[in-house]
């Protein structure tokens, strides 16, 4: 290291150490190395960022920014680091700004169904605090139990409850937002309806820090649903199944969940959690149905029906709460039961419409099988989006190579079918190189012309998205 | 008129007739009169544009653009011309692109849940079509049955049924978009869900085409519910509607439609469509359930409790669909009763948080008071949205300034309840003095900069929102 970047890199560490206190950074080399790997699975030495600190408020947000931009420095925001398309990775060095302790509800507002909250909430504990109120946040990607809104707004974060909910921008209506140049402004309302200007918040919403550093966030709620019913029904051909979930949708009835899981990820979710899950069988669907307890017999009656008229080998059902709670446990395991197949696990997240999801998970399976990569699929069929969970060890340079073969082939063939890069998790820098085959070139300068005309110098979050 | 001038115009109407054919152009006098107003109710003589043209396609639209971007001419994109803000109307003269001939209705697919339509479609048309295959396209402005797409996702219309539902920027995934120098883009995909790049969608919903111009929409849909109840509940007081409506999502029920009727809106409609109401209480809500048949008996009652154990002193209910249409009939003329009282009404559509609402209700009646304006108040009290229509003569310079002030102090009131200007009619020329007052200066900035970037000659729109 050259003295002149040795001393600026100590002026770094005192400035910021300055604004938020000595407890409040780290810049030891295993703290550097440590938050720069999220769970992409990809970690680079030569990309470590210098610094890591842990802002308290919208203020101290707002000076790092402007200590950065005024030296160019640049800057990722993190929140939990559970991304798994690189979309907290440090590409450049700089700061990595950790919203963890920015972790407040601040208000819970039952008659104007709004929640007020930090970036560095747990989304669980945000589904829960709210629950006290008999209000709900639909947002429920598998890692909620540490994912935090912060990441989860910046990737517009879906879940399996997206099919009948939304994702996370349907319920975000105001973010306070710190722009590159430590500007602080507020994009939208406390009122759910709102169109005095133009939807700055939609803008924000899963730009992955690339546009501005979110330090708080209103949120829409809805009512509780009053209960809740859970269902698996299995298949033998894919063609039933995606047959099943348009039958059931024709009928009138919207699932909260209606989610695909292929015969790999039901053998190796029983293997390691064992529950029940039968292990012989092309694909189950997850079915969840809610609303008033009085409405849930006559749907759960007409899904089995519908399930049974297309062939349904199998159907096992939750009778109580528990027995829903294990269903749920063994669906979020599936992740983490493909990650005991081999050192890591790299996941997907093509979308295709849905008219095509028969198609594409074929596609995904001759293509896994085509360079010989474990894969569990799992996702969400009724909104058309499909996780490949492909299980590799790394250091092994014929599987990269192989994976790396295969996603490209899985972002071609979900184009082909009209398909997109992302359903839910996001572009990062694991899916930047494929984005220009997947937007409309002119779109795709429009984006850019937005990025350079909000972050000049480009130190937000830099080679992401694009 | 100058000789210069005149050449310029004369070449203006020469170049778009041969981009659009003789037959697509207007330019006497009485049709550039009559396109220059819209249902704000004010026309400005000076203010006329120098050509209206009626595009039938995507490529004329970008022709279209590329000369009036090469000779910085205004371009003011027109629907059904349903604003009541201000939104068509010409500010500095140009062509009104009038998209009322792009009317098709292209695509909907059952399977994946969407349609594809021109901005010139009907909003009934629409939601007819996707009826017919038990589909659902809930926003539903009052006009609906004039008001066209092109304008609703302009201005991201909503209507009663946005409570539960969400208004047009929920709906719409996917833009084709012309932009101020005739580039053509494409915002988002087919996919409902796709997190593919920035959300440019959004950026254009509701931007009241000052940011480009709208030539083609893909819309999510929903499943239809099965069914829907509608019931009108009577009060004595402000304060026990509102806590009814409280109390009722307090129970877990979200009903389709909570609107509130006032005291003059109930006379006036029944005064000019007599069906029954009631004209002796201080206000009405409008309520009505949907979903499955099974489930609207509880809901039903358990509103009807609330109703009663919050001292509603009468409940109509409609036990027929055609009770039901009777109401919803009603409902929407109460507009056009308030324009019975006078030559012109004008409306307003200020939102507030919902525990703001008694507040804001006895606010406006006491501002009309103090201006003596016949003010008949309805609106979606679900969402805190209240549209004052003020019945007056335009001509008279008294009642015309006193709806000024009454207007400036309708405003301030909102916003010092931590409201906005506008809930689903948008901002226009009628609002945009007040805008400022309204938003954070930085994100007011930032909207000002976005419009600079993507319309550096201003020439979509001006002079709107702000």
């Amino acid at each position: 290291m050259t003295k002149t970047i040795e001393k600026e890199k100590n002026k770094l560490i005192k400035t910021i150490g300055n604004i938020v206190g000595e407890s409040n950074i780290l810049y030891d080399y295993d703290s550097r190395y440590t938050y720069s790997t999220d769970s992409t699975n990809i970690t680079n030495k030569d990309e470590l960022a210098d610094i890591v600190v842990f802002p308290h408020n919208t203020k101290q947000v707002s000076e790092i920014m402007k200590y950065a931009y005024a030296n160019s420095i640049p800057v990722v925001a993190r929140a939990a680091g559970t991304s798994v398309c690189g979309a907290c990775l440090p590409k450049k060095g700089g700061i990595i700004l950790d919203v963890a302790r920015m972790n407040k509800i601040i208000e819970i507002n039952k008659d104007n169904l709004i929640c007020i909250a930090e970036p560095g909430v747990v989304i669980e504990e945000l589904k829960q605090a709210v629950e006290k109120y008999d209000l709900f946040y639909p947002p429920d990607p598998s890692n909620l139990k540490v994912s935090m809104l912060g990441g989860s707004i910046g990737l517009s974060s879906g879940g399996p409850h997206t099919f009948k909910y939304g994702s996370t921008k349907d319920y975000i209506i105001d973010l306070e937002v710190v722009l590159a140049d430590g500007t602080i402004l507020h994009t939208g309302s406390n009122c759910s309806k709102d169109v005095t200007g133009y939807n700055m918040t939609q803008l924000f919403v899963g730009s992955e820090g690339t546009l501005g550093i979110i330090t708080r966030a209103t949120i829409r709620l809805i009512p509780k649903p009053e209960a809740t019913r859970v269902m698996l029904a299995y298949f033998d051909t894919l063609e039933d199944t995606a047959k099943t979930v348009n039958e059931i949708i024709s009928n009138l009835i919207t699932p909260s969940v209606i989610d695909l899981l292929d015969k790999n990820t039901l053998k190796t979710t029983e293997s390691f959690y064992p529950s029940g899950l039968l292990t012989d069988k092309t694909a189950a669907l997850l079915i969840e149905i809610d609303g008033f307890k009085s409405t849930l017999d006559n749907q759960y009656n007409k899904i089995i029906d519908i399930c049974k008229s297309n062939n349904a080998s199998f159907i096992q059902t939750a009778s109580t709460k528990e027995e829903e709670e294990r269903i749920w446990i063994t669906r979020r395991s599936s992740f983490g039961a493909t990650a005991k197949l081999a050192p890591n696990v790299l996941t997907e997240d093509v979308v295709v419409p849905r008219d095509n999801i028969v198609t594409l998970v074929k596609g995904i399976w001759a293509i896994c099988n085509k360079y010989n990569l474990k894969t569990c699929i799992m996702g969400h069929i009724g909104d058309g989006n499909i996780h490949p969970n492909i299980a590799l060890d790394l250091r092994n340079p014929i599987e990269r190579s192989n994976f790396e073969k295969a996603k490209s082939e899985l972002f071609e063939l979900a184009l082909s079918l009209n398909g997109r890069l992302s359903g839910e998790h996001g572009i990062g820098c694991e899916k930047s190189g494929y984005i220009a085959k997947a937007l409309d070139p002119n779109n795709l300068n429009l984006m850019k012309k937005i990025k350079n005309l909000l972050d000049p110098k480009n130190i937000l979050n830099p080679n992401k998205i694009f």
